[in-house]
């Protein structure tokens, strides 16, 4: 069938595209009911549980788990990529100072834009699988300094070069503190961003690929992605979990809270997913990461979690209402040091990997994704009235 | 249905969504067959033959044509918006340093991401249709005074600062020139950028709408159109067909130069439409209004255009391959003074107005776009192997 006939025919389909077939991916998936999802053929879960951050970008980004030496290899690869190129660390200042107040994502969705020029980026349709990757692996890496730059800058504060003899995620919380994180930090914040890479085909995920399906080149593509992440209904906003819990405050609340919330027909942030009707596997992982620190915030979240779930059981019966990422995310992110705007620009620094990896398979393609609008409109033409 | 229901119940669509109705919509339609599109209920080439670019503007955004008054007063509210922020203004150098060597488009991306957040453009979702509207007019009447500004920083030059006394088209050539442009030459800048305002559910156009479902700010979306139409699928480069005119040099030389590309296979740049099975009602406005200046370039084209449809009629019987938009669009932006590098920004700075009334459309709706992917990968999960 050509474009005009395929055009002629117009396939109706539900609304929002819900449920369309898009395109075949080999990155991924999401097994709602199960409570499943994987990275290629492993679970996200159990990858995170056994893996560091950077061999799991290279199963995204290269397609397979590397041995200890690739593993290194690439790892020194892309440590050696985070220093950004002179004309963003210029710019940062200015965009800093604009960006605060739209939000952070405003700011990394300009900077990633301006990387990608300053770096000289080039069609994806215009270069080979080689280049296409090393042009993903170059904007990823710099995401953690271009996010951590911005928010001291915000602060008032000097930006911290980053260092290439640590990992990702110990890099990421030295850059945006200045000092050396301890190692249980860095493991929990690591199985958080391992377990954010990718999940589905969502809203941000898809923009990156109708980009790229144009031919446009990768900083392009990321730069819609993270567009597309900034809008509320796009979800990754573990922040606002945390506010739940700060607005009960004490355990003995819990239930009235809860209850009148409910009743009042507001949604609890934290809770139910648009996919799951199990338990959220990234919520079962990440209150296990909680509960190896400990102490009262975490035992206060799971005590919640706990009588959420049962007064959602009592007053909404059959609708499996869970946590979702979001609220151990929340509590995760807060026992690392993390201030709360940097909450979905985390997101965004582990989500930047699993967009490169869905770039890249949408690049092989060189089908442009081109949908049709039904016009409702008035009936045209109309003869154009002249002006008096 | 349910979002559950739906995602479970998987629905086929041609590759690329090719012909799936993705929304409705009362921006405007192309109806290929007869050769004729429309912004709302008027024929594109009616409004761009009888009236001027802000009253087109104030069309599609705000869904009616005005009459004398308020066409004037929309004029003075767009006017007053062309000066950027200070933010924006200190960034450009920058940008302007960095971007020339990802092309044109790179430049407009970051700083109309920039532009967002230095007006602090909140969530579409977050805010009334008034305020939606305002940002998306403040962004538009920016475009012409960032691509200038980014142009002539790129050559050395200090931008022009935007005048307030002139239209919209004239205070273009006026900001990439430094002096006042002569009337046929504004007239004929003016009917090519209101032709190009719209057309159909281009890439463009979709992933602002994408975006804008996600509820992110009206600087988000743009840049993400901006992102898109820097793709080399997208089209909308009008220099490629400047190239062809060039490349063929003189008039005897067309029947072979021709015949020889069209024999090795070759794409012949401006001729040929997706959607289009007759001429294109865009190239048969631009060539009358090519033809007002006359002279042996006009003619050449004209005779290039006419030979070439004969050859490929001859060569590639039933096709059907006229003249696209981008063959007289170059001739025109050449006979008004434009350099080949501002082509595809000067389209941007008219499609800007078609993709703000999508995006405003797609405000009013609240459903988020959001397909899925079919996993075709190897079967998960597989044991995550231990490292060495």
């Amino acid at each position: 069938m050509s474009v005009r006939e395929a055009v002629a025919a117009r396939v109706e389909v539900p609304r929002g595209l819900a449920g369309v077939v898009v395109t075949e991916t080999r990155v991924g998936d999401v097994r709602g009911a199960e409570g499943f999802y994987h990275y290629r053929q492993y679970s996200a879960v159990d990858l995170a549980e056994s893996r560091g951050f950077e061999d799991v970008w290279h199963l995204l980004v290269h397609g397979d788990l590397p041995d200890a030496e690739r593993g290194a290899a690439f790892a020194a690869e892309t440590a050696a990529l985070r220093r950004l190129p002179e004309p963003v660390r210029a710019a940062l200042p200015v965009i800093a100072a604009a960006g605060g107040r739209s939000g952070p994502l405003a700011g990394m969705r300009t900077a990633l834009s301006l990387l990608g020029a300053a770096k000289g980026f080039r069609p994806v349709y215009d270069i080979d699988a080689d280049r296409r990757r090393r042009d993903a692996l170059e904007a990823a890496a710099a995401v953690p300094t271009l996010l951590t730059a911005l928010h001291r800058l915000g602060k008032g504060l000097e930006p911290v070069e980053p260092r290439e003899d640590l990992s990702y995620a110990a890099n990421y919380l030295y850059m945006l503190t200045g000092s050396e994180p301890d190692a249980d930090r860095v493991r929990a914040i690591e199985q958080y961003l391992i377990s954010t890479i990718d999940h589905g085909f969502n809203a941000s995920t898809f923009t990156a690929r109708v980009i790229a399906s144009t031919g446009a080149d990768v900083a392009a593509c990321l730069a819609g992605a993270v567009a597309a992440l900034s809008g509320p209904l796009h979800g990754g906003a573990p922040s606002r979990a945390l506010d739940t819990l700060d607005a009960i405050g004490t355990p003995e609340r819990i239930d009235a809270w809860v209850r009148e919330h409910v009743r009042a027909g507001e949604r609890m942030m934290g809770f139910g997913h648009a996919v799951y009707r199990t338990e959220d596997p990234r919520s079962r992982m990440l209150r296990e990461v909680a509960q190896r620190f400990g102490g009262p915030r975490v035992d206060f979240a799971v005590e919640v979690e706990r009588r959420v779930e049962a007064i959602l059981a009592e007053l909404k019966p059959g609708r499996e209402l869970h946590t979702n990422v979001e609220f151990y995310a929340g509590v995760v992110m807060e026992l690392c040091g993390l201030p709360r705007e940097m909450f979905t620009p985390t997101f965004a620094a582990a989500r930047v990997v699993g967009w490169s990896a869905n770039i890249l398979e949408q690049a092989e393609d060189s089908k442009i994704i081109r949908p049709v609008a039904r016009y409702v409109g008035e009936r045209a033409p109309v003869a154009v009235p002249k002006t008096a």
